[in-house]
């Protein structure tokens, strides 16, 4: 049995468990981040959670085959750096994979959130019977990874599955540095809420949920809103669909919680946007693994050094 | 070294080829489809075909690895047959591949023409320096390949690459079976040519190529029509850029004829609609080879066998 290291690397918290090959996880450690302290005072905590860790299952540390760390933002995965870092000030280009490599004699190997889950949903969760798998997740933001044979494609960047913002309205709301009528901006979970209050009030409406309720309970003008992002939501995924066929969606995040209100109609409207060879193909499921975030890290070791 | 045979069938013309492993052309054979004869008289002549190859070079047919062919529609990778064939009527689920190789004890791959071109370029032509490379071809309709290690993904269905599909523009132009506002309907050479004649009627627009050369000689009717069509066509390559930022793109197709007149802009726009991580990272290299799809298609079992 091999055994990894996965390190959930937050702007809030962070979080280092020992997990071996088939994803079970042993011993855990979590820390509040501090990230006000700077890169430097998060490694020496983050090596010391490392240190923390009960290796009895596999009989030390010496026999961990490498680590794994997921963060906030894209990464220059040959690097093992952070190219933004609006979440962890300071990290951006920090070498962490580096000194933690050079600290613990291992391979370390780093990737952004949303990849890292997505690749625990591939091996692991929802899509581990595909060969390929496209993870979605609706939440706050819009993110994606996809995974080819288990493996991430994190790009030339590090911005493979930055969905967010692929158009899919022109002319469409223009949040922050997002294209005007990207996807985060109009089907988000904050582009939900935010076309909830602006027609229903923020009486009625605190998140997005309150607008597929308040759809399902028969308000026209929550219809509307649902209607048409999920329109858009039907839009990001055929555009996805046609980009790389995946064998498979796996779906999740915060918006997930409504399922109920649209995910037969999301599935109904890609299906109609999608090239009638391709269509009832490409099952849209749900996510399987919750808190995945240290498992994922620890399957990047596990993935890349089979690779290599 | 090792020789593959590479087999172009067309709607009009067959050509198979025989070609060693860095790409170079030895004896090959040319012929009409006459595919209303049926696929199994197009099946007979490709075997005569490449019964006539000259095998000089590597010994005899015995030292051939193996066998790939491309074809011009969505194939299933897998069975090895085409799962819609408009071009090559009969040939739908048709066992080309189990024929050929029960024929000549060989393994035989089958893939699309565009994703076939895809692979030349990716593993001989302008993108062959790079880890991924998104293939874009401009001509008539709009096609694409997405290569990972000179690997080709072709999707669970055989669509990856259909990107002539994703949608530029809401409620835009509805041609064929496509979706309205789908990019070939709206910037392929078929489109801008359509929107030219439209606005400047058919004795000034014959082609695309007309469209632009006008906007270039100061017709502000044509400009309009060639600046609409270019920042849908960034919209596509920023949308596949955001789903798995390939370390390039390759651009092909007729309508790269008129390069100089939209190829800088469309770099330029391209740049403004992709996250800021990105920008000025992601070439638009110029393809490289011409008349690759023999080449391209002997480049599948070379590819593939390596990998399994």
């Amino acid at each position: 049995m091999k055994y990894f290291i996965g390190i959930d690397l937050g702007g809030t918290n962070v979080r280092t468990l020992l997990v071996d090959e088939n994803g079970q996880s042993y011993s855990e450690v979590k820390d509040a981040t501090e990230r006000e302290k700077g890169p430097d005072a998060v490694t020496a905590k983050i090596c010391r959670q490392i240190e923390a860790i009960d290796y009895t299952v596999c009989g030390g540390i010496e026999n961990v085959e490498g680590i794994g760390i997921g963060v906030p933002g894209p990464v220059d995965v040959v690097k093992g750096v952070m190219i933004m870092a609006s979440n962890l000030p300071g990290f951006e280009n920090y070498p962490i994979a580096e000194k933690l490599s050079t600290k613990f004699n291992k391979p370390v190997f780093l990737d952004n959130d949303a990849n890292v889950a997505g690749l625990a949903e591939a091996v692991l969760g929802a899509g581990k019977n595909y060969p390929t798998c496209y993870y979605v997740t609706v939440s706050t933001g819009i993110g994606g990874a996809f995974t080819v044979n288990k493996q991430l494609i994190s790009g030339g960047r590090g911005h493979a599955g930055e969905i967010g913002n692929i158009i899919v309205k022109n002319n469409g709301y223009k949040q922050g540095a997002l294209n005007p009528g990207a996807a985060e901006g109009e089907c988000s979970g904050t582009a939900i809420t935010r076309k909830g209050q602006e027609a229903l009030g923020k009486d009625l409406v605190h998140h997005a949920g309150d607008v597929f309720r308040l759809a399902a309970e028969g308000n026209e003008t929550a219809q509307g809103i649902a209607d048409e992002c999920i329109s858009e939501l039907a839009t990001l995924f055929a555009n996805i669909a046609h980009t790389v066929d995946p064998h498979c969606f796996v779906v999740g995040g915060g918006v997930m919680k409504s399922k109920k209100y649209f995910l037969d109609q999301l599935t109904k409207e890609f299906n109609q946007k999608i090239h009638v060879g391709m269509r009832n193909h490409i099952p849209l499921l749900e996510t399987e693994l919750e808190d995945c975030g240290a498992i994922g890290a620890a399957m990047l070791p596990m993935t890349r050094m089979k690779a290599e």
